[in-house]
């Protein structure tokens, strides 16, 4: 009987190559959000209302992930906001081996890197891509059932964030069934209602924020 | 030299199950609609409105697909709808494969089947189901930039639902600009602005879908 050798496969996977990219932003100091939610749920305007009320002195990139097109990058450049563009041309999420691809692009330092996934409350949730945590938005205008319904990233997010509570008297929307939700599928869960348009509830993200960053920082130098 | 045949592949493509599906769908009479959108940008509100304004004489099968659980299956029921529920645990979109396992719970005949498909704008726009076509619920929340961003469902949608126009004085939403994107994708994309919760716009899309309906009989009847 001949030897069966069982071989590594030669292919890196996903997880393998997003510690490889892990490695990267630990080099060059930066912590690193993956922000997942459906389309039109507010990712730009959060990561755009984030960077201008973070201290000054915090220096923010965007890794803009698009199926086509460069809007929100567009967007965000206007802010004066750093960005790199990754479009996707078909693929549903950011993996690990596109992010790979633009760390050439990214001349450091940055203390945070703030990436957008494709808008998807699906399959951004699967792949890992380097990143610290994953932090989701959520929409008031989707509707309190979404955590029950599309359980994974509410199970992954360490931070959910529930956008649009100015049109909280327009819509029925019960914010603590919304709440229930996600506490069920992660108990740890830190969850910020806000309001992108009237900048409610943005003083407790960055408060959060910037102790994160702080304890990063914290631990990159020791 | 051993000789090399090219056998044809044992398993069956998505899309050969879809015309399977199709010629169920054609022997019990039934027009079939892949209503595929956003999670929260009204699937089942939408579906729920169309069968509340149908005439009584169209019997009417939703095919509800979920992730994980039945609370949309549950509103339609309640409204005295028949339901199938398909929960694809964890993948985000339905396949012709998921359809034909249900179809033998299938008790025909209907005139009507809607699927309301996993919400994600991406993925279900990839995978036929055996369907007469899709049709898109995009709603007023999630932004005019959508059809540019997410092409491929608005590329294939035969008719694209514009929900949540109630909202329309509460947000920025540019329906010159929504509608553009649509027909820059699809320029023969019939596209009818709603609202679930007020009912405008609902008198369009039934004489629209009774159209539709009444043609598909003369089809299958000939």
């Amino acid at each position: 009987m001949k030897n069966v050798k069982v071989l590594k496969s030669v292919l890196v996977s996903n997880k393998e190559r997003a510690a490889e990219n892990r490695k990267f932003f630990d080099r060059i100091g930066a912590f690193v959000v993956n922000v997942i939610a459906s389309p039109g749920a507010g990712k730009t305007s959060f990561i755009g209302s984030v960077v201008a009320r973070l201290p000054k002195d915090y220096r923010v990139l965007v890794i803009e992930g698009d199926i086509r097109g460069q809007i929100d990058s567009e967007r965000l450049a206007q802010l004066g906001i750093d960005v790199v563009q990754i479009n996707t041309e078909t693929a549903c999420h950011l993996d690990a081996f596109m992010i790979a691809q633009v760390l050439p692009q990214i001349n450091g330092p940055y203390d945070l890197i703030l990436v957008e996934n494709v808008g998807n409350l699906v399959c951004p949730a699967e792949f890992e891509i380097g990143e610290d945590h994953k932090l989701a938005v959520l929409s008031t205008t989707e509707g309190d059932d979404k955590p029950y319904k599309y359980p994974l990233l509410f199970h992954l997010a360490k931070v959910v964030v529930i956008n649009k509570t100015d049109l909280l008297p327009h819509i029925d929307f019960d914010l603590k069934k919304a709440r229930a939700g996600i506490l069920q599928e992660n108990p740890c869960a830190l969850i910020y209602p806000v309001s992108s348009k009237t900048g409610d509830g943005y003083e407790a993200v960055i408060a959060h924020l910037v102790k994160e960053l702080d304890a990063s920082k914290k631990t990159h130098t020791s």
